[in-house]
């Protein structure tokens, strides 16, 4: 491709609106460019890197057994409502009505369509497994798009359904998904932490999401030191160490207790660690279920888990009014009195004579024991992991942050079992639901990714399986003709070339050859020639070399490991 | 692929509502899947098929110097109201709001989104000529979808824009389209025929359709026996002979006519033929302009071409009512005596003494002469060509009848004048707007199309160039383990295989071969071993042959042309 006449070359300016380092340097190098906020134009040099990451998403899939297909973009509403997701997806569905009154959702995820699909068949056991998957633009109306490609409105993913027959099955496929995922990231130059996480609007019971470690990722999580475990900080598990276990249960005493509403305000007034208090939050669940949620006082409550224990869609804390209405007040919340349904965490197993609120103003209990005084309709983990905790084995948790590229997800019977007919006929004759996983990655989160990853202060470098073009010729003036000759040369012999034909000075075709990041340069000049050489410049090395126009096509070839 | 585990297998019933061939063929030999009407999956072996016709065009496109990119799915609709097209879209265009308030066009066409693109940038005369295409997922909001993939609501499409700082430059590349769609086809199995046609909803000046001959296909054209002159009906020219110019102009005269009110009526009443009547018709333009519209009697009315003349949007034929409320009366109108704008047929300048309406109830004026009595405002090419109907020059026209697989445009400044900024900087500094082109493919459409083509009672038969397979391996019992070691050495010699691995009658495997439609049909059975062979069956032919094993590779390869 002669760079006079391409389309999208590099840009001087950038807005200093624009923050990240891969939104800066794939807009500024000529990669994409933005329609409105969120949804993005890949450009011809943009494509190219994301057709490149394609085929190697494409090629692992297809090792790995998967099966190329595509739905249609509009997904008809009745099979979200179906499964009810019309109500629960963490994303805002869009959907749309055509003129004869159908009314169709824009694809946010498919496995209701997979679902569909495959129970117009008649699927015999020794039809499974299979796993079934495609490319395809998906939506979302996020009301907030972050910068680039990172967090977009409108995406390519790739998006892999397997089907099985038993959850034996399905685990195999779970470890083969895994195997895949952490090739085709590597491949494309990443290197990515599988974190257990919250399977989300998705469902199903367990699921990992595919993390790069990045500064400017979304995903918190906590990971050992080995690996050995990771997990997303809305999930993990953690190590409860016990308090004051040697100290002896003391009586009950209600007192006054001038202090402000907070944790600190305790902590200020007794002159006793966070951990002494009990905190109590009341929440409403979906319709208008009041629930009492508590849990150690150096502790915060990880709404994620909290919602998985009630097994709901909505949640948030209750006003002062509602707190008032239910005979208690801000501040003054214990687990003592109030008759709703209660949540607790199993910290307050911990401590031994904690104190907290008496659901009055200002005044306090003291010497709560949990058991003795009170009891939970459901114990269950409900904390954020706070700094510095170990694993349920007593390891180290670092605290990670980072960008998801790819999740993997089991779904069980989530689907099959609320989609009517969503069956196999078994060896026994019996038609039984579909055991079921979902695999995705998110095409241009990657692009960008690699970009965050592999970028210096002069621009992008691109790894050498998914750089758009193999070299970037730059003809210096008075070589003209020799840098045409060797880009029909080096295209003959089937290498992809950039080739920076037009009438510039060389300091501006460097500056754009460093930007737009293709791992080999290849300048050619009068004085290059005279030695009958050209400088051969690996993009992420700062010395360059002769090397001879005779040897080119073969070092070319050794660079990039052509055969 | 072993074809146990294919997703997506051959089906025995099918509904009797599905009429096309291609439509039956590729649903039952598991090639898509509809979900609702108008939209479809395709299936594993239907994505293959559709892949192997895109690296076509994106081969050929690329060959011609188009570089590929790709824009969001969802146009701002501000684009669409810039050219007015919200209005004007011979289809109903699909928009939806996001949770912001703001609206977005289903693409269509992104004739507005790549203008728009363009305009970010500062292109000057070197930048150009370029010419950008994608592959991306099109809406139509139609209301009647025809079965199989021949009239979708939802469809992947290439579509090329190109921009030029002149004319003759876009005449250019207009022709290099020309024969780069002439190349795609041929290379898919397709004769195509490129007949100028009407430009519908997309602007611009003249265009043309790459039509396949078929009985099921809803274009329809005229077409010279040596096909240097083929138009479709809407547009095409003809030669109008004068009828009787050795007639004498005779006077006016006005007469009762107990006559209804059809041409036929009159033919009857007068005993002349059709030619001798001047047909005109009250039509309603856009809002509320009322125009007439005369051409000789035996002609029909081409609103198509009678649109462009009037360069509306909109057109309907008047009501009774309003042909009243004007001083008139339906069967009896006259291009005499109304006060409303007319437009003319040059057919009626081929007829002495013409009869006509009085614009009263059963009175008629004969001997009416253009010119001579009347004269119209616009006088243009407003019909339908008749049956039998010779070019200008003279040549015999045949009509015919074919689908639709593409079409390259004109657009000029159709675009390029309307959305402001649309502009270069030329060799004298000042700003012109771009000179443009488009051009689409169907990608769908075209695979349907080769199905329509290639296929006999039993099947599809692909043409090589698009198989989903190279080869269907069949395994005959008693053979198994021989079949696993064939299937796994063609593989490795880089032959793609769909290989029939299933414990089911020889018979009924042959059935699914023929009706899946690979080119190479590969049997072996303890009987082919016997001879160290197996079976050679080509689709197209009748006979089979033995082929020995060890040549086996070899001779695929030759009938692949492969190297």
């Amino acid at each position: 491709m002669k760079y006079s006449k391409l389309f999208g070359k590099t840009v001087k300016e950038v807005s200093q609106e624009i923050k990240l380092v891969s939104h800066k340097l794939l807009y500024q190098a000529g990669f994409i460019r933005e329609s409105v906020a969120g949804r993005y134009y890949f450009l011809p040099l943009g494509i190219k890197v994301r057709d490149n990451i394609v085929r190697i998403v494409e090629d692992e899939m297809d090792k790995a057994g998967g099966q190329k297909m595509i739905t249609p973009v509009l997904h008809p509403i009745e099979l979200w409502e179906e499964t009810n997701r019309t109500n629960s997806v963490g994303f805002e569905l869009m959907s749309i009505e055509d003129q004869r009154g159908a009314r169709f959702a824009l694809g946010g995820t498919a496995e209701e369509m997979m679902v569909d699909l495959v129970r117009k068949f008649n699927v015999s056991y020794k039809d499974l497994p299979f796993n079934i998957y495609q490319f395809s633009q998906k939506f979302r109306d996020e009301l907030r798009a972050r910068g680039g490609l990172l967090r977009v409105r409108e995406f390519l993913m790739k998006d892999a359904y397997s089907f099985h027959a038993t959850e034996e099955d399905f685990k195999d496929e779970y470890q083969k998904m895994w195997n895949t995922y952490s090739a085709i990231f590597s491949r494309v130059g990443l290197d990515t932490v599988p974190i257990e996480s919250d399977n989300g609007y998705i469902g199903g019971d367990y699921c990992h999401e595919f993390v790069v470690e990045s500064e400017v990722g979304e995903s918190r999580y906590l990971m050992t030191e080995d690996k050995s475990y990771a997990a997303h900080e809305e999930v993990a598990e953690f190590k409860l160490e016990d308090m004051n276990s040697d100290e002896k249960q003391l009586p009950l005493e209600v007192k006054d207790a001038p202090r402000g509403p907070t944790i600190k305000d305790g902590v200020k007034l007794y002159d006793q660690p966070a951990w002494r208090q009990i905190k109590t939050i009341v929440y409403v669940a979906d319709e208008d279920e009041k629930i009492l949620a508590s849990l150690r006082g150096d502790l915060d409550i990880n709404e994620v888990k909290l919602k998985h224990v009630l097994k709901c869609d909505q949640l948030r804390p209750a006003t002062e009014e509602e707190i008032k209405k239910l005979g208690s007040i801000v501040g003054f919340v214990s687990p003592l009195k109030l008759k709703i349904r209660k949540i607790g965490d199993p910290s307050l197993k911990t401590v031994v004579n904690f104190y907290t609120g008496a659901d009055e103003h200002q005044k306090d209990t003291l010497n709560v024991n949990y058991e003795r005084d009170f009891t939970v309709d459901i114990l269950a983990d409900i904390a954020l992991p706070p700094e510095g905790c170990k694993t349920k084995d007593g390891k180290k948790l670092i605290e990670g942050r980072g960008i998801e590229v790819g999740n993997i997800f089991q779904l069980g019977t989530h689907y099959s079992s609320k989609m009517s007919g969503a069956m196999f006929t078994d060896q026994d004759g019996k038609e039984k639901p579909f055991y079921m996983g979902c695999y995705g990655i998110g095409v241009g989160r990657t692009m960008a990714t690699v970009v965050e990853v592999h970028s210096d202060e002069n621009g992008i470098i691109w790894p050498k399986s998914i750089t758009p073009y193999q070299v970037h010729l730059i003809s210096i003036k008075g070589a003209e003709k020799e840098a045409d000759d060797l880009y029909e040369k080096l295209q003959e012999a089937g290498i992809s070339v950039l080739y920076d034909d037009r009438d510039e000075r060389p300091g501006s075709k460097f500056k754009d050859a460093d930007l737009i990041g293709i791992p080999l340069r290849i300048v050619i000049s009068t004085r290059t020639l005279e030695g009958k050489n050209v400088e051969w410049k690996e993009r992420n090395l700062a010395e360059s070399k002769n090397v001879k126009i005779d040897n080119l096509v073969d070092n070319i070839k050794k660079f990039y490991e052509l055969s």
